[in-house]
């Protein structure tokens, strides 16, 4: 698998992005969201995603800048200059900062309409950037590269591929160890090490694993604690790693010995839901009508009240939670890929979730997550 | 060591914000930023520090109110609400979001001017913060929270001690086990697997570690490859465990095998920097003093230019970069806890770093980190 991602496709981001900046008439874009900066320079897998700075795109032919500090100037220059990138760095104990070598930059390049997306800046930091350009506007504008980013490629929906396939490993690997007395903390420790050692090309997980048990697995986002598993319990670990950048973001639910009546009816009503959502995923298909259906199952089963994110998702790629949802209005494209999680958590009781990551392709969808759904039991 | 900071401590921080408040004359504070919520509420060591959501002050004695998702609404409640919070959720089924709620909290509390920290809120929400505060003038304020959290309190510090005694521990384990052949990745993955498993009360690392080796430790903070350690390499390692959501951030250079005399000299310059720069750190002394003295031992050397981001370091706490810095006009008061952090990083050759987080005392200074900082050789 090719680390990095093919020159073509950085020129393919960079042109749509000057294509929007000339419809706007716009003629350069302040980019500082470490996932946009990343996406448009390919370079995704520091420490942070993209390294600290600015990305300064023009609407003309210019190479685009990326403006770093002297603790990233080397790595982004020999990664990003054969790329065609101009880097340049500040230097704090020159008094110098992203700002004023990017108003400098702007200046020499004669922009005078600057767009900044208003999601990634600060309010203080527009302020700042507002009194610090003299020859530009500075406009807040709509994140119009976080759109573009809800259509992958193809290298890109490989990354997610193999983000799944090495989440799925090392949740298959962790389960045959997991037994009455290991912690919630253990058990996150351990898939967690297993989901670093198996990544590719950047040292981060997705996020924070979520891992709860018994009665706690009415907690969707549940801190983890010392809690040791019992006989009997539910448990919920919601996991990804992490491929070159691109997340994978799992949750499935398992029992510790053999599950109870109910378990094993809100187990298969939630799966039920999940499997009804994920048909409802093609190209073309509205959006919202995932969760809708996923919903109509656990209504039916009389549990709605207890599945309060719904029973549908968000997209994933750079970041683990974009765009598009399932809560939005519009279609799905080819090239979305999206999870689907439904859950139930009744309170004093438990909860269960079953999440996959879901692509859709150009006549349907592909579940991109390998691990089976089975109602898993582990030794007791 | 008590799992949660003891209620007198979260009463006296809402004590001063509230005093704050009076002093601005604003009647209501908005807190977005997860680690200031985390300060204010006690809540410290979910997945993303504190749950998403808003916490609403006012300058009165109404209870603080915690806004938040469904998805969180039920660990919120069971940990805030015996703290004397009020706990409200916002249900994205019917059309809720954060800010919805908080102008209703804001409307039946009579709140007529709300303060928000113009760092920790983008420019676009606080355009739709301004738009659907109907009653109440949101006016964007310097982050008065962030300051309040530069002295740390005796229960902080013993968790900032904590994580330093784990990260330090988990980094002597590891470098026994490191010899050439091994991957930067594989050292990263497995010092963090340690970093994780020794933590408490929170399952998140303070940072993800930079693991650079050979010519690549010329890069401060350089992205963790599939390098193979080599004999005769320096390698770099930047880590941190967190302890109920407080971050150690602890930097060694160490040589696989026998050191050369360059890098012999290079190091021992390096930390005679360090020794010297915290010498400088104690209460009433100038902050930029410890990173003044620190160049200027590296200036002797003729180590000046490759000193890149100079001798000092930054406040840590709940977020591993935070006030006060080196870099800052001002003194150095008892309770501020910073890292000193000099290093060379000599472009083709290789670097060296050395980082110790230092807490300012009543009368000096004392170092946090346990690590020894002789030249460390690892077997080949």
């Amino acid at each position: 698998m090719a680390r990095c991602v093919p020159q073509h496709l950085i020129k393919d981001r960079i042109d749509s992005a000057r294509e929007r900046l000339q419809k706007c008439e716009i003629d350069g874009l302040i980019v500082l969201s470490p996932t946009n900066k990343g996406y448009l320079s390919g370079f995704t897998t520091g420490t942070n995603i993209a390294p600290g700075g600015v990305l300064l795109i023009t609407a003309g032919e210019e190479s685009p800048h990326y403006i770093t500090s002297t603790v990233d100037f080397q790595e982004c220059r020999e990664r990003l200059q054969p790329r065609g990138f101009e880097v340049l760095r500040y230097d704090y104990r020159k008094g110098q900062n992203a700002l004023s070598i990017t108003v400098d930059a702007a200046r020499r390049l004669g922009l005078r309409k600057v767009g900044v997306p208003q999601s990634s800046i600060t309010a203080g930091q527009l302020r700042s950037y507002e009194q610090e350009f003299d020859q530009a506007e500075i406009l807040p504008i709509e994140d119009f590269i976080a759109v573009l980013r809800e259509v992958k490629d193809e290298w890109e929906i490989k990354q997610i591929r193999a983000a799944n396939r090495v989440s799925s490993n090392a949740f298959e690997r962790i389960i045959r160890q997991v037994k009455p007395g290991m912690t919630e903390w253990q058990l996150a420790a351990e898939l967690e090490y297993r989901l670093r050692l198996g990544g590719e090309g950047s040292p981060r997980l997705a996020f924070s694993s979520v891992v709860v048990s018994g009665p706690r697995t009415c907690m969707p986002h549940g801190s983890v604690t010392r809690r040791k598993l019992q006989r009997g319990d539910l448990v919920t670990v919601d996991f990804g790693a992490t491929c070159n950048g691109y997340c994978a973001d799992i949750t499935r639910t398992f029992v510790v010995g053999s599950p109870t009546d109910r378990q094993r009816k809100i187990y298969s009503a939630v799966l039920q839901a999940q499997l009804t959502a994920i048909k409802q995923v093609g190209p073309g298909n509205k959006r919202a009508k995932a969760a809708q259906r996923g919903m109509d199952v656990l209504g039916e089963k009389g549990l709605a009240e207890y599945a309060v994110h719904g029973a549908g998702g968000h997209g994933i790629g750079l970041q683990v939670h974009e765009g598009p949802t399932t809560g939005e209005c519009g279609l799905w494209e080819p090239g979305n890929v999206v999870t689907i999680e439904p859950g139930v958590y009744i309170p004093g009781w438990g909860g269960v979730r079953i999440e996959d990551d879901v692509l859709v392709t150009e006549t349907g969808y592909e579940v991109l997550t390998p691990i089976k759904k089975d109602l898993l039991q582990v030794k007791s």
